[in-house]
């Protein structure tokens, strides 16, 4: 970081690829050496919703840029999701082996609390449960707290069920019926999300295949059932005959050669930004392949740390995450009636949510 | 405004010449076409205080620029004002004769308004009480409406009877006695500030000699005191054989040819900025030339509208203001004290407030 590290002037209300981004704060405090930017893209729906990343990012540009495209994300997903909830995100630019403390941490949460409740933080890369209590002794806007403190919890339990249900709608949608017995899955990445996700596709009878580049993540999912195969990469599960590839590993994994090489139908996830650049979902389109648009199937977590904002109540959460198929079917529809791939029809079901529910605030309550 | 306009990272928490800001806010809102940027440069003595300055910025590169380097500027004003207030300002990006609407105001209030009262707006370069009027109908953290509204009314009053008390401090420093009757005073500029600090010198007894670049405001200066001399621009009035030149217009009035041709042994005007660039302080001191630092005595209209917080009353604020002259007879004394120029010593002394009064509040109050 030195002063001479530039940011574009698309941080705020500049229209392009970022959108025209409602507030971008940056925060800095000298004696714990926070130094962090907050953007909410949006509160037309209300309160910004998004995590807390914590990255040693290379130049504050690398930082602003990052967070413009995340809270411009998250305010699609949460429009989708049915949540009450703008777009959020934040980063604190440093090493969290290093860097984090907890005068960083409740520095943070102050400025996060300054916002009034416009931003509410939860996890995300490089922050936990247990970062988020310590930010909620400085903010009551905190959510994704630890469970001993009210939390939710681990939110990659309604994430994998999320996806599971983005994936029954497609299979709904390609072969008349929600069930995947006896069709083959290919999962990328048995991680958090991924190895959760294998339990709810085990349970309803699919064959599943799966790689992951950490070996003991695969052990883990093959001894919890012996019935999963295992490929040695992404390259692997692609080029075999299966009928679903869920990527849940990390983003872009829809490249050309990965969409050219494809057997499979559908494309349905928890990875986030699987589309490794803008013209993949017309090529997945053109192929023949149904895509589950990646912010609406994996949106699971964050309807469950929304619902802490409430008192968290894991039925209400799982009940509001199985709508989740409604949504999908709902977008392959649109996209059907308006000859446009998923993700097109997705992001314009968000942004007429955003526009038609945002309007609503004229109407004056009284005082 | 383009998105490839380009800003510095300095914009947060980045040491150097901006020093480190605690926030730095953009904020746009789409319909109105808001684009707006409110620095907070610290919040040691309290909510930070200063003016919305609605300006045509050629960039949004330069507009933070200037943000960052008025709200720092306000920080060191409010700190040596001996006001319970932090350093902020915002721009807003635009013609005020074109762009300012109602709408827009509104959309800039509900953005203070956010920022749950860390900054308190006033009036700057191309926004007016009757603006503040508009902004305070959705925000309470606003200050420097109109009089009808409860408002301090025109800042200029306090600006100049401070600019007088200040000067009346470097008369006793460097003659012994505080009073002006006999000094000759060239006045830079006679709008409205310099105007009224006319009517403090002419009281006082001093000869004064005028200039401005507005012929008009000249003439009204000379129907009121027909005792007064005019001349014509700042070149000829620094060579009259002045005992105090006082920069009421534009910023930059000291610049190496002006010290160079200076006549008087004292400086002190209402004017913002009055160092044209660093060192010019150095080169005032070297010549013996006693410099009034200008965010000092020019502290007045900030005294002003700051007790418009409280519900304003003239004659809390006028003893508010008068303590200009023991503020600027200390600067005086630590410079001769620590053998550096009144500027320098007017940082320091700023500085030195804002970090033992910060520190107070690891005091804990109690619930």
């Amino acid at each position: 970081m030195t002063g001479n590290d530039v940011s574009t002037a698309g941080s705020a209300g500049t229209s392009g690829t970022q959108g025209v981004h409602e507030q971008v704060v940056f925060c800095a405090d000298e004696h714990s050496g926070l130094r962090a930017i907050i953007a909410i893209y949006s509160t037309a729906l209300g309160p910004s919703l998004g995590g807390t990343r914590f990255y040693p990012y290379a130049s504050e540009q690398a930082a602003l840029a990052d967070v413009l495209n995340l809270s411009r994300a998250m305010a699609y997903k949460n429009a989708l999701a049915g949540l009450d909830h703008g777009g959020g995100k934040a980063v604190i630019i440093g090493d969290p082996s290093r860097d984090k403390t907890e005068a960083l941490l409740r520095a943070y949460g102050r400025f996060v609390q300054s916002l009034g409740g416009r931003y509410l933080t939860a996890c995300d890369v490089g922050t936990y449960s247990e970062d988020m209590d310590v930010i909620a002794r400085e903010s009551r806007y905190v959510t994704g707290r630890t469970v001993a403190n009210g939390g939710a919890g681990d939110s990659s339990i309604l994430t994998a069920y999320g996806v599971f249900q983005g994936m029954r709608a497609a299979a709904e949608h390609v072969y008349g019926t929600p069930s995947l017995r006896g069709r083959r899955v290919g999962v990328e990445g048995v991680g958090k999300v991924g190895h959760r996700l294998v339990d709810h596709l085990v349970e309803d009878g699919a064959e599943v295949v799966v790689c992951d580049v950490n070996e003991q993540a695969v052990e883990r999912v093959r001894r919890r059932h012996p019935q999963v195969a295992a490929v040695a990469g992404r390259a692997e599960l692609i080029a075999e005959p299966i009928d679903v590839f869920a990527p849940c590993a990390l983003g872009g994994s829809l490249d050309d050669d990965t969409v050219a090489g494809m057997n499979a139908r559908i494309v349905c996830g928890g990875a986030n930004n699987q589309l490794a650049h803008a013209g993949v979902e017309k090529q997945l389109a053109d192929r023949g392949i149904l895509y589950a648009p990646d912010y609406v199937v994996n949106s699971g977590g964050v309807i469950q740390v929304a619902d802490e904002i409430h008192g968290f109540n894991m039925d209400r959460a799982r009940a509001k995450a199985a709508q989740i198929y409604d949504t999908t079917l709902k977008i392959f529809r649109i996209a059907a009636e308006e000859g446009v791939p998923p993700a097109v029809a997705a992001d314009r079901l968000a942004e007429r949510r955003m526009s038609e529910v945002g309007r609503i605030r004229a109407i004056w309550l009284g005082q």
